[in-house]
């Protein structure tokens, strides 16, 4: 990378420039109303006012809707190493601060909220696991990966390798392939076991989802743990079963951990013998949708539902669908529940936005006659923060209730 | 407390039928279309529809606006020793559940919420301290604060006395004289020393605001602290110095803590003393409206700032006032703070929504030309549920935040 200042620079509308100079970091195609000078697709870019004002200094994306991420918005940085690792350092940083001895499987970069659009890194020991989502970063990535290794083993981490999933689909909408591997070399097995909350993990990071590893609720499943004693818990879509054995761990009389994929179920199942907790966590398969109205007047009862349902909507188009289904959960959730009893309930879409999650909330209570006591609201654990001027940053909902 | 159903009844209007059915206890004295029957102030009451159907059963307050608080929806409930100790069990065994160990010190019974309107207990280790605001609680406290003895004392939890600050002005509302005092027999010295978070502080519950101690914002010091390591923090309206002490606790440099009562200042110095944190934490009596502008382009520099201010509103009325005063002292610690600065900034007044906070600080932030990064946004602690359908238990914003 030896270009630290843009040769090219693209002007915007002034409805673009009100959204820069506000701190969102995304110009859309449609917001470019000319571009000067030469630059390659993930190239450094100027962005400057109708007027010719400088904006700020971004990743150009030929192939993408996102045409422009901007980076900064101080025309004097340079774009060099000793740039790149100051932000690295300073995301790194941030976790120590925030997450304390936790930042041993932390999220160290969260794309826009860390200034590195379109990337994201997850540790898990050892092991950073990346996701590069923006032709910009890949075009730097082997320079951030380096400097990356260097912050952490700097500050005495070691870092055994950088294994890359970039299997994701909307890749294809930068124009860049999709794949996964070990980057600059062979990190070893592709398998790690992590400890959050005292709960060892097994973490698949080729095969799991996403990076392996969802980290962003580790401080939810924690408060979760804390209200489980002597409960009955049935832990709805439980993955790889990280709310049932921090109930479990919390001392809960009995644990239903519910899967629709087997896949999951038995992984839940493994995790479940490694904490030896597979005596109080019971898993099945089947469909979350299918089995709370089974439920209903049946013998197994149960004083704490948790519902983790992955994102019903992933675009704004079918959100209205997305909350029928949180809507039919929660509400059947509602009425299993005893009096007094507790619920654990969570929306992890953007989309679904808080305001519209609480509603949905609000009437499910009403239509089952119940009311909820609200012991805690929470979000996403603070390894992944939420810039106020990037919605797209603030996307976990979680609430704990008693239901009176 | 002989009478166990009520003689008398109520008719109310149709908006204030909905308003019970969807769950909300109070009746105001315009909505009430009728009475039959006669009861006494503080009596119990039952509520019917304008065609005469059983709605609830309440507290009648013959001097309030609030005319009825509803106890219960259920026709069958009879309000006898055996229904108040119930309803006392289950308010102690939540704390117990959302608090462990923490219900050593915390609020047992938060009115509305644990449905029992216009009645606060607060537990200071063996001291229980009441606050009574309507004429129903008023009539039968002497059963109440029995029971509640009981009930802690079943569970192994002494008590020494129970210590009643009905020197509340709001009292007046409800024809209830002001005063305060020890409850059924004098229970000794009426200063304490609590622990929270580890921290050891002397509690005045004869004289000190409210009952003696906040303890709404116990896991939020807890917060505060976990972000303090090595810092510079200036801790704004500490009156008894909870925030700044968590702070020291948590690893801080230095602590400045300041407050406008020469009293506050002179309880947190004490408080600091009494944990060996004086060294770290240094008090100094200011208006912290007049300290933040003082303090720009001065020597003295914080990268943490606490703003934790009394409610600036206590009404509807005011509450443009009030947001121009969380705007002022916001805009000003957002602006002394470096890059990468740590704020935590709170409300506690129901009047100044999340919605409109969250505006004002948007704004502040947008005048001061920074970003607001967000590691947490949290509330009142679970032993202060929020009810949702009661929107007057809703009232503490407490946001953490890294200013970018």
């Amino acid at each position: 990378m030896k270009q630290n200042r843009p040769f090219a620079r693209a002007a915007v509308t002034r409805k673009a420039q009100k959204s820069i100079e506000e701190g969102h970091p995304w110009v859309y195609d449609t917001e470019i109303t000319g571009i000067e000078g030469g630059c390659e697709n993930g190239g450094l870019i100027d962005v400057v006012s109708d007027k010719g004002a400088y904006l700020g200094t971004g990743f150009i994306s030929e192939r993408s809707k996102i045409r422009v991420r901007i980076l900064s918005r101080n025309a004097n940085d340079r774009f060099d190493e000793a740039f790149w690792e100051r932000r690295l350092r300073w995301a790194w940083d941030y976790r120590k601060t925030v997450m304390g001895e936790d930042a041993s499987c932390c999220r160290v970069i969260f794309g826009e909220a860390d200034q590195f659009p379109g990337l994201t890194v997850d540790r898990f020991g050892e092991v950073l696991v990346t996701q590069t989502l923006s032709a910009g970063v890949e075009r730097i990535k082997p320079l951030l990966f380096l400097l990356l290794k260097k912050v952490l083993e700097r500050d005495g981490q070691a870092v055994r390798g950088v294994y890359e999933r970039n299997d994701a689909a909307i890749r294809e909408l930068e124009g860049l392939p999709q794949g996964k591997g070990w980057f600059g070399g062979d990190g070893g097995p592709t398998r790690t076991e992590i400890t959050e909350n005292g709960i060892v993990y097994g973490v698949d990071f080729e095969n799991g989802q996403k990076t392996g590893f969802f980290l962003d609720q580790k401080y939810n499943r924690r408060a979760v743990a804390k209200l489980a004693r002597g409960r009955r818990v049935l832990d709805c879509f439980t993955h790889t079963g990280s709310f049932a054995l921090n109930a479990a761990a919390g001392g809960a009389a009995h644990v239903c951990a519910v899967d629709v994929s087997a896949d999951a179920v038995a992984l839940a199942a493994e995790n479940a013998r490694r904490n030896g907790l597979d005596g109080v966590v019971e898993t099945k398969a089947a469909n979350v949708f299918d089995l709370l109205p089974a439920l209903e007047g049946g013998a197994e009862k149960y004083d704490f539902i948790i519902l983790d349902p992955p994102a019903f909507t992933k675009s704004r188009k079918t959100v209205d669908r997305a909350e029928r289904g949180y809507k039919e959960i929660n509400l059947r959730a509602m009425k299993l529940l005893p009096r007094g009893g507790y619920l654990a309930t969570c929306s992890c879409s953007h989309f679904m936005t808080d305001g519209r999650f609480r509603r949905m909330l609000a009437s499910a209570a009403r239509d089952a006659g119940v009311q909820l006591r609200q012991i805690e609201a929470r979000q996403q654990s603070p390894d992944h923060p939420v810039l106020w001027n990037v919605p797209e940053t603030d996307y976990l909902k979680f609430y704990l209730f008693q239901i009176i």
